[in-house]
């Protein structure tokens, strides 16, 4: 059985843990609290020597890291990930885009905020986020005025990447009012069978 | 015929340049000055939105864009994308690897030292770079200890990923003479029939 070293309110970790939902795949879930530095034991090293969450233990001695990499590995097959070569690349356009070009601005946003306390000495570096996060946001709302989900009219991989820090985006001071087909699109993957919350109850 | 919207001697556009050499693809290079602002035209947001190169036509108003995701793309039934699941999965990992815990260290410096000309106000961001840089490296070299090439025994997009920057980490401030298998790799690396260099002449 698969087993998953991760923490829910995590986005990337919860990523992984809709995708296991959707898809109703077995699987250990292993808490790990980055904040007490237990991604930098050296038996953790040994897992993933980059020293993230989320994991994925696939077998002894077979470990799988970085989040969409490992959404892409368990997606395989599925409707979550299409078969078809542009389909693919296209769900990784958005995977990379996510990771590069959102998550450094919205994730980390909400983690000064959320997690530190928006303490002062990083006052300027989170007021920074905001433009680059806006931008991210912008892009979204553009592709999905045009489709249903990002890669296609149904959802993929790269809807689940793309919601796990947009939907907390309020949490790094990001008012999505304005992002109409984001807010859409919010409803349309929250009706998805298997949706679960960010919840520490759902880990 | 593909048409690359691209900078040789940006890293992420250079990916390209090199699996097109290597897989022998025809197509049309169309060099972007992105600092003259030639991604940020409305004529280049219909293209990407997101605004940056590289950027791949396909095909009239088709446009697939992301570095990485235009490699998985063009890779495909190659031998520099495996078939095999876990394989796939594996070079995803380096490639997510290389554009969240790589690029904005190794890239970021070489950009604000050989494009900036590295002025005193970015100085302490680029010293910033350092620590993070030298922690991706070690990632590496470690990896590359146990294997010949990231993903398996033989060479992978996920080494066309790595090295772009990795071979002009110098350029950022990155010694790299302690780094014996990333070394090692690099020879392994330019011996692969239609390598080409970093140049403008290649374009």
């Amino acid at each position: 059985m698969f087993k998953v070293y991760g923490d829910i309110l995590s986005g990337n970790c919860y990523k992984i843990k809709i995708l296991m939902s959707f898809l109703e795949i077995p699987h250990e879930w292993i808490h790990v609290d980055i904040l007490a530095g237990e991604s930098h034991t050296s038996i953790f090293k040994d897992k993933n020597p980059n020293e993230r969450i989320p994991t994925l233990e696939i077998s002894a001695d077979n470990y799988l890291w970085e989040s969409n990499a490992i959404l892409n590995y368990l997606a395989d097959g599925s409707t979550f990930l299409p078969n078809d070569k542009l389909l693919r690349a296209r769900v990784l356009q958005w995977q990379f885009f996510e990771q590069y070009s959102h998550e450094p601005y919205i994730a980390t946003a909400r983690y000064i905020n959320k997690y530190l306390g928006l303490p002062e000495d990083r006052k300027a570096e989170y007021d920074g986020k905001q433009e680059g996060g806006h931008k991210a946001l912008a892009v979204m709302d553009k592709q999905l005025a045009k489709t249903p989900f990002f890669a296609s009219d149904s959802p993929s991989i790269a809807d689940i990447s793309l919601y796990a820090y947009t939907h907390v985006a309020e949490e790094g001071g990001f008012d999505l009012s304005n992002y109409k087909n984001i807010l859409r699109w919010f409803n349309d993957f929250e009706a998805i069978p298997g949706y679960l919350t960010m919840d520490t109850n759902n880990a």
